[in-house]
């Protein structure tokens, strides 16, 4: 089946999607082709709706129309002005609202520092959180990245730009997830949940 | 953020695909959205390439471009007349091409029956089954569909159909898959292996 160039290039563009390793992208792929619904045409416009009208907020990174940048998030005057919350990526940001008790301000720090991968934060990037933390007089900084190695190294180096700034900085409680216990928590969880304990 | 509504746009059409969650389907739009090497639109092209070039065989229901149809394997003459391997879709297809032991025919039936869901196939895809195998006087007629109740309930129906039809009907082995043991094979998979037992 040489001749089906078309699927094999639709394959290995889905692919690089994450967590859709090459047999998912094939089951996709023929999904898409068998389809009768239109699916192919309006995955593909919608695609190209993200493309053409979805960039960046240029205040804080998160995902916003370019018709309405700063986000609304940034330009809702309802929320408090003097916390920020650092994240890696816009996802980070949505699944927070979810939760519901953040109302302060946000930004996005696109990735994280990865020394086993030599993978750096652009210094770019890095000068713009330091500025705008600095500019608009948040109190409270909190660095709300996930429990891993690399946002490990991330938020110790955040914490180092920003001790030189008058600002209480703060990351989130790390413990056992809701509906756990301890019987199902691993060893290093279950350290950093006697080490972060609370008194009553 | 109600206002992002490309992104959820493009969110509920990921969610379509096949294995996709709406959380799985959260992170590729995110990815999508915020990748600067061009996949939104690499992705929405080849989707709309698919959508234009490809289509199914007109003898086999294989997947092949609209400029070759039949399909390359129904045109190789190099392929063996008579045996018709049958199968659910043209992903099946490939795979079965991969081992490299099939030189026959192939036939998609595009779909099982599955009478839990009251599920059918449509009648016209079975008889142009059937019309095929009387037509090109196949001797075998290999059942090729996976290991469940669903495929059970296809290959009984099909076995029914072509009862009257002067054809073998085989189907695959069922048994102990490649590099597995005794002791990490489900009892019912030992059971199929037992009842299939062959000869040295």
């Amino acid at each position: 089946m040489k001749t089906l160039e078309p699927l094999h290039i639709l394959i290995s563009k889905l692919a690089r999607l994450p967590g859709v390793g090459r047999r998912s992208a094939e089951r996709m792929a023929y999904r898409v082709a068998l389809d009768k619904q239109g699916l192919a045409r309006d995955l593909a416009q919608a695609l190209r709706d993200v493309d053409e009208q979805v960039c960046l907020c240029s205040r804080c990174n998160n995902l916003t129309l370019r018709s309405v940048d700063p986000c609304e998030l940034c330009r809702d005057s309802c929320r408090d002005d003097h916390v920020l919350c650092v994240v890696e990526d816009p996802l980070n940001i949505q699944q927070i609202e979810s939760s519901g008790v953040f109302r302060g301000r946000y930004h996005c720090l696109l990735g994280k520092l990865s020394p086993m991968r030599g993978q750096d934060i652009p210094p770019a990037r890095v000068e713009a959180l330091l500025a705008r933390i600095q500019s608009e007089a948040f109190s409270e900084v909190i660095l709300a990245f996930d429990s891993d190695v690399e946002s490990d190294a991330t938020t110790s180096y955040l914490q180092e730009k920003l001790a030189a700034a008058n600002v209480r900085v703060t990351r989130l409680a790390f413990g056992i997830p809701a509906g756990s216990g301890i019987a199902y928590t691993d060893p290093i969880t279950l350290a950093r949940a006697l080490h972060g304990r609370q008194s009553y």
